[in-house]
Order: C-alpha cells, then structure tokens, then sequence
C-alpha cells in the first residue's frame, strides 16, 4: 500500500498517512504542487514555519519502464516567491517508490538551534540529531553517510549554502556512481535549511517494490516507449554522443546563445565550450562522454569530466551551466567551468542561477568578465564560507542586481533566465514569461520546435506567430512528464513519435489499473498548471509578474532581435 | 507664469514647459504623483532610462503662510517598486515657488560614464558636468557648494549611497543653517544617482516670488492658521519643547516601542533616549533646543544636538531614528545614536531604513545587538565606501532579510517599518499595511487619535475597531498636507481645530484666486491615493502586498498583543 509520509519539524514528530483518494493518481510535480497548492498559505514567508518541503517520485518511477526515475521537490520558494516544481535525477525517486513512499512531506521548524537528519525506510521516516557533517559539502556528506550506512544508501543533502539559506541552495540527489544530481532551481535548499535538516538518507533493503496491475502490458508499453526514444535523433543520437552541450554550437548559429550578461547571442569562444569539444576532452583524458543521471536511463547525456590526470572533475555537467559560465560570464574555458561547476555542486548552489548571477556581477564591476580563477575563489572562498561577498552571489541574479543597481539583470519572477535569449529564440521567451516557476527553460522547452523541427516543422524563432500556442502546448506537456518521473528529453518523442503517448498511458493503465486516455496528458497539465497559478495569485503575483525584463527591448546581435510581445500577446497564454 | 522644468538626461537637453491645465492646482505629493503615474509605465526599471524624478514644492510653499515649505520628491521606487513620494523640509521648496518652477522632472540616463550637476535660477534649468565632489559626502557638497555659489544657494544632494545607487539611498536638502533635511524613504537618492546628477543647485536671486490674487484674505487666513498650530498642545507645546523624541516614553508606555528587531514593546532604556532627557543634555551643553526645518517654521520641532564640547554633532534628529536605533537595534545611548543620524546623513542614507536594516543585520548575527561603536564603523567603512557588507546593509532591512535567511523581517512593500509596533497600536498597522508607499508612519498617523485624543477621544489601540476608518481618513487628509506643502504635524490642529480647514481653504482661494471650499481637503486626498494606487496595480501589486509580515501574528509584550486583522479587514480600507 502507498503511503504519506509527514514530518513535523516544529515538534520532532513523524507519522505515516494513507495517501488520500484525490492524490491517488497524482506523482511527481503533480503531486507536490498539488500538496504545496493545498497545504501552503500563499502569502507566508519561505523561510518560516508555515511553508512545507514536499518530495514525491514520478507515477512511473520504481517501474522497469525507461527514464522514470525523476524525483520532484516542491515548496514556496524563498528565491521567486512562487509555487516551485524542481526535480532530479538520482537514486531517491526510485528508492522511494520501491519503499512505497508517494510523498514525503515536511513541515514546521525546529524549536532548538540544532541541525538534524531524516532516515527513510520501510518503516517510514525517523528524525535524529546531526552534528558531524555539519558545515561539511555534499561530496564529504555522501562520502560519510556511505560509511555509516553502507554503499547502496540514497541521500539527499544540502551544502553550506542551504544551511546558510542563501537563496539560490539547491538539494542533491545521490546518483548511482556516488555524485550528485540536483533538484537545481528556486532555492529549495534553504527551504531545507531552514528546517534544520542536513540530509535525508534512504535505506530501501527489504522494501516491498513496486507492483503492476498487468506485467504483460507494462511489459509491452515499456519496450514501445523505449524504442520511442531510442529511434529519435535527438534522445537516441544527439544526446547521447554529445550530452545537453551538443546545444552551444546550435544555439550560438541561432544567435541566441547569451554572451557578455545577455548582451550578444553569439560568443566568439563557443567551439571551446561545444558538445563536441567536450567529447573529444573526454575520451582523450579517459573520462566517460556517456552516463545516466537515474538508474534505467536509456539515453545517456550525461557523462563524467576529468582533467589532464584523468582525475574526477565533474559530472552532469549541463550545458545551461556551461553557457551561463562559460559564454554569459564569458569564461571561455571548459576545465574551469568544469572546476567551476563542481565547486558549486559541493558547496550546493543552482549552478545556473549562480553562472547567471556571475554575468550581473561581472557587469556591477565585482569581478571582470572572464575571469575564471576568481569565479572559483569567490565560490569556494566567499559563497561557500558566507562572506559578505558570498551572501550577495549566494543570492541569486536578481538580488545582486538590486543591491548593485543593475539594470541588466535577466530574471523573471526574480529567477535567473537560462542560456537561451529569448529575443532570438522567442518561444522560450514565452516560457520564461509565463511559467509559474519564474524563468525556467524545462518549464516549456520549445527549442526542438523553433530549431530542429521537433513537431514535424520549425516554428520560426524569430516570429512572433505560434510561440504562445507553443509554449502552453510544451508547459502542459511538460507537467505530465514531470509527474510520471520520465526525464526532460522524452518531450523530443513525444512529440514525434505518435506511439509514444499511447504507450505512456498503457504504462499508468498497466502499473495501477487507471483507465486513463490520451487526454490524461493535457488534462493533467491544464489542471496543475491552474493550481500552481492559483498559488501564485494567491501569493500576490498578477500578469505584470509574467514579464520579460525590459532590457530586451534593445536590439541583440546578429539578428538585431528584440522581445517584441505586447502584454497583450502574452496574457493570451493564460486564456484556456 | 508657473512653469515646467524638464530635464533629459538622455541626451543632456532641458526644456520649459506651459503648466498643464489639470496640474495647475496640484502641488507637492499631488503633483508628484500625478506626474509619475501619468509619465511613467508602472512595470519599468526603478533605476532605468524610462523612470522619472520629479520634484514639486508644495501650493502654499513661498508664502509667508506658516510651515508651507515642504518639498516633495517623486518616482517609482527602487526599493519599493511602488509609486513613491517623500517630502523634506529645507530651502528648496521656498526656492522653486519663489522661481515659479512648479515642478522640475528629470528622465533619462546619461550614456557617457560622466557625472553631472543641474542649476536651477530664473532661466530654468542647466546641466554641467561634475568631477570635483563625486565621492564626498553630503556635507562637503554643501559646503564647497556655498563657496562656489555663495551662502545663498540652495542645494538637493545625494551622498556616496546615492551615487552607487543603494535602495537606502536618500536625497538630501539643504536648510537655513547649511545643514541637512531629507527625502529619506524609498530609494530616490539611487535614483538621483542612477540619472548621474550628484547635485542640483538652486539660486533664487531675482525670483519674482509669489503673487497672491487676494494679499488681505491671504494675511487673515494666514494669522488663523498661525494661531491654530500655536493652540494646539501638540504643535504649540510638546513639538517645540522635546522635539519628536517626545514620542519615546509616550511609546514605550503605550507598549508599542519596537525593541531588539521588534521582538518586545517596551525598552528598559528609554529613559535615557527620551525628549526629556534630549533637551536636558542639549540644554547643558549649550546646543538649540529648539530648530525649524524650512523657513517660516512655527512649530520649531527641530534642535541641535552637540557633543560634551559644544561641537555641533547633528540636527533632525527624529524619533523614528533615536527609537529604532535606540531601541530597535537596541543602542540605548543617545550621544551614538547622534553620531550614527550624523553618517547617515552624511553617507546619504533613510536613517528610518538604516536604522531598522540594522535590527536585521543584529538578528542574523553580523554584529551584536546594541553594538553602538560597530554601527558606526559599519555606517562608515562599509555602507559609506560600498564593501559587499556595506552594499548589503544599504539595501534595505527587506534585502537583508532575503540575504541572510531572516524571518523577522519588518517591512511592508519591502520598505522597513518605522518606530512603533502595529500589535500594540493597531491603527499605524493599517497605515503601513495599505499606503502605496509602503511602511510609512506620515501617510496616515494614527498615533494621535490611537493614543492622546486627537480628533476628541481616543481610538482604543489594542481593539480593531474604527483603526480602517482612522487610516483612510488621515491618509486621505495627509494627502492634502503633503500637496500644500505643510508640515506633518499641522495635522493635528487640522484634527482638532475647526478653523483650521477654512483658513486652509481661503489660503490656496487667496492664492491662486481659485474657488475651493473644504471638500477639497477630501477629494484631492482619495484622487490621488487612487491615482497612486492604480499605478501600483499597473506594477503588479496586489491586496496582497497590504500585509503586514507573518511574525506580528506573535504576540508581543506587554500586551500580548497580536496582529489579528483578517485579509478582508483589511482590504476593507479601499472599499470608498
């Protein structure tokens, strides 16, 4: 039987609850924003005892299917203000599927200045008092917790900057080779922080597993699926040679690729920065090009960086971080942001809020643009440590714009915008516009569509025509991947593939007797996307919220593209 | 002729301009804010090219009415993100009337690197270059100013704050004695700073003054309203006697002293921060008990305060500075809290903001509560040279609440509340809660009415009842000051005098020759709250900004009492 399982911080108690009927077909981000939408009041602060962390794995995840493993957490967050989805691959979404966990929530905040641990098991989840690991990284936790607990241990831990409740911590994810994953955006780690909770171990021995309704079926609809993603180019081929960084030399021809804090779409240093640049770094230093984020996973994009030694640098290095730091910040070199990228991993800070809030910085005169060896000082040295200096970073883009009087600061709903400009990819600028995430690209990815023909024709980037329909097309789609636990890329076959929709509702049919049709997948997203803006207009955000900054008014080369949306335009998104 | 003054700073060009029909009986906050709302789109960048500064002397300012000399400042606020107007004492309002300037607008940035000073005389306005005072603070522009210009001059400045365009950046005027008055809440020093204007210089020589259509009704007018403010015990009697510092024990015994970061009512030390005791160290050490801050000043509510030498050490030296850094940061010692008014002056800092951002800053653990020679070392070395510490403290008790993870957090609209609690007087809690300024004790001061009969009775502090009612009406009535050019504290005769509004009323008919009658005093007072707040709306505030911070839901001693305004309660005040 699924459970609930809740965690009182406020009085150290825990308890375990029968999933209600009206969670029953719920997962993932459905389900968080569902619990966070009905248990949150909108206007209480982040930080304070009224706000809940929720962590749910996919409807799907535990299952033999392909690529659902993704894991959801979901708060208000303390960076945007709003209702916040962010999920992660790793071990958690499958360990607590197979412990037959459908939602850990956790509420309150502790009475006594201590830091505690949750342990999650087949007996539910008990609170004890942490001291060690206090202080420590998300390397040396996970290090330490597979001491004490053995090897095959989930976690999910906080760094420095989530004790320190800097607005921009992140939670990370143990991964099957023992290194992180995060649950990256909205600064859900100082959510975690501020419930004194260091880390959440996960021990699944004995747990009963998943069961299915009809293994014959599921059987069937999974092979369906996984040759879905398999056949297409982009999660079959792409992906997999190049990882997500096969996208810098895509988007720098497309002249979207942020540069100079998001004053140029094309960085001169992309070739250094591109996907295929990487793999032959890789292979020659003997590192891994190919590697899963989640046990099960079929495409492979992620892959394991090394340097010069073959020594460990990084992995689940992304190209919205390579962007951010390498082109926007200007730090045209990939072992640094390599470097760069492991550094915030450990201390736990969104590595794309944190490269973004550099090109501010760069812009305020803090550091000059480029400069990656101070990149990795301010990071280890100040934002790790806490410093003056390290609060303001550790804070995200759009609080370093304030406190620096920036103009150029490219956030919407106080969330920093990723690595593609929205002027010359304008679908996306649709997407960070009216997401009720603030700024996120995954929200409503419609590159595939603007550039490679995803949907059987190119959506012209540069047009205005389509890009809401777009967006609101990919958001709620988006909202039905991210319940099931698949991963981010399926959306490519998804779109393309027209077996694949009916196999994903045969595998929810099949794994819990549901008598679902292909509408579930615009259903669902309709209705989550409702109760997350519900959320927010509670919390006090209105359509003047869902806009892009002003600063891309001005003309961005080589098209001399600007962000031309009415408001008008824009809240077209909303009337459905 | 009344004039426009616009300034482009764009492209460095100024114009005059015919007052428009509709402006020509708005003055002061009227003006401002009617300028602002009208000029500037509500969702632009506070310190962006399309923001404008406006700057209006009040309708009766240049008159030889009494107290008429307020100056008002306009914007959308860099901190706030509201509409914004904040009004001072000083020369500047006489000046403009005297010049027939009825408002001077500054829109626009300057696209060079470059520095710039306005002068405003009998031609209009001319912009000049400036190097030699970039960096100094606001004592030394008005003394190399009064070199330059001679003693005459009357000068608006901002400090070093102003210039790295802080969220606590003020703007400050120059008074009768060289010293300084401000435009303290909301920012607009960074947007001074952010339009590249160190300085705006004002001669009057020549001015054709002001010309009354009816000098007899005028000078009769005159002497009742004269007698009115005398009468009154307030204005008449403890104003001139202790200053606003006589609000210490009259708040402390009322049990809304906010003390360390607003957790308690009451300060064990607030005897010695008192009126009381200020005058009697004044007295000893031979400062002026007595000061006015605009020429024609009959209340005389103002002083100078000296150190143990006689060696002049500052002047408005308000209560919500001596409280919330006597009390609230809990430095209970006035000779400090003195020096620390004088910095912040200085530097060019809202000493309401500074002071209460400090509170925070105690909370987090940057420095002890009641650290009195730290703050003045921060005040210094850090806010006044712009260390990442600094920057952050200049940000705003909002920003560093976000910053270091604080909850207890005192501002409403991100701008800090000022010294009196809103649990025990419940009144100013609607004041701050609805006033599109943000937390702001002027725009509706209850605290006559709450606690010593203003208006006839008491409104019990501790009970909901009439505390809606209360703020709309005086933040209605405010409206008509701040657009006259009164001072604040006229609105007590205002309250308790019935000859009070005629005399008004024949003053601005005697001016301008217009046909008034004392409806007036409301209709310009909800006109242009709703002119205000339309543009907060059209910037994306809600009711749900009219909130007061969760935490005043704890109850607090010596009452226990609690913020207990429902939503709806509160919402109740824009219900007219």
């Amino acid at each position: 039987m699924d459970k609930i399982v809740r965690v009182n911080m406020s009085d150290l108690t825990t308890s375990i609850e029968v999933v209600p009927p009206e969670w029953a077909g719920l997962g993932g981000r459905a389900l968080t924003s569902t619990i966070v939408a009905g248990e949150v009041v909108p206007t209480c602060h982040p930080l304070g005892e009224n706000n809940k962390l929720v962590f749910a794995p996919g409807l799907l995840s535990g299952t033999a299917a392909a690529n659902t493993g993704r894991f959801s957490a979901g708060a208000k967050s303390p960076l945007t203000g709003t209702i916040k989805e962010s999920n992660a691959g790793g071990l958690a979404a499958q360990m607590f599927a197979r412990l037959g966990i459908k939602a850990l929530i956790i509420e309150g905040l502790p009475k006594e200045d201590k830091w505690y641990s949750l342990h999650v098991n087949q007996d539910g989840v008990s609170i004890a008092e942490e001291t060690e690991l206090i202080g420590k990284g998300n390397f040396a936790v996970v290090e330490t917790l597979e001491q004490r607990l053995g090897k095959k241990v989930g976690i999910l831990t906080i760094g420095p900057a989530g004790e320190m409740r800097m607005l921009s911590a992140n939670i990370s994810v143990k991964d099957s080779d023992s290194r992180l994953r995060s649950h990256g955006r909205g600064g859900l780690g100082a959510v975690m922080g501020s419930k004194r909770i260091k880390f959440i171990s996960i021990d699944d021995h004995d747990a009963p597993g998943v069961k299915l309704v009809d293994p014959d079926k599921f059987k069937a609809a999974a092979r369906t699926l996984a040759k879905a993603i398999l056949d297409h180019p982009g999660t079959g081929q792409g992906l997999p040679t190049f990882g997500t960084a096969e996208m810098v030399n895509i988007i720098n021809a497309a002249g979207s690729l942020p540069t100079r804090n998001f004053t140029y779409g094309q960085f001169e240093g992309h070739e250094d920065l591109s996907g295929e640049t990487m793999r032959e770094i890789i292979i020659a230093r003997g590192g891994k090009p190919k590697h899963g984020c989640q046990p099960g996973c079929i495409i492979q994009c992620s892959q394991v960086y090394t340097d010069e030694d073959g020594t460990y640098v990084t992995s689940g290095f992304e190209y919205e971080t390579i962007e951010t730091m390498g082109a926007n910040a200007c730090v045209g070199n990939l072992d640094l942001v390599a470097r760069a990228d492991y550094i915030m991993d450990d201390i736990g800070v969104d590595s794309i809020e944190t490269s973004v809030t550099f090109g501010v910085a760069m812009e305020a005169g803090v550091l000059p643009f480029g400069d990656g060896r101070e990149v990795l000082r301010i990071l280890k040295d100040e934002i790790g440590t806490g410093t003056p200096l390290g609060r303001i970073l550790g804070s995200g883009a759009g609080n370093v714009g304030k406190i620096y009087g920036v103009t150029r600061v490219p956030v919407v709903k106080n969330q920093a915008i990723p690595a593609y400009d929205p002027r010359a990819i304008k679908g996306i600028g649709i997407t960070y516009a009216t997401s009720p995430m603030g700024a996120d690209h995954t929200a409503g990815y419609t590159i595939g569509h603007n550039l490679m023909g995803c949907g059987g024709r190119i959506i012209d980037p540069l047009k205005k025509d389509e890009q809401v329909w777009l967006s609101r097309h990919l958001q709620t789609g988006q909202i039905s991947i991210d319940s099931v636990g698949l991963c981010h890329f399926v959306g490519f076959p998804m779109e393309d593939n027209p077996e694949f929709v009916p196999a994903l509702i045969d595998l929810l049919n099949a794994r819990f007797g549901f008598d679902l049709t292909p509408a579930w997948i615009g259903d669902i997203g309709v209705a989550i996307l409702k109760t997350e803006r519900a959320f927010n207009i509670g919390a006090g955000f209105t359509n003047k919220h869902d806009r892009l900054p002003e600063f891309f008014r001005e003309p961005m080369l080589p098209h001399n593209a600007v962000w031309d949306f009415t408001d008008e335009e824009i809240d077209e998104f909303w009337n459905f």
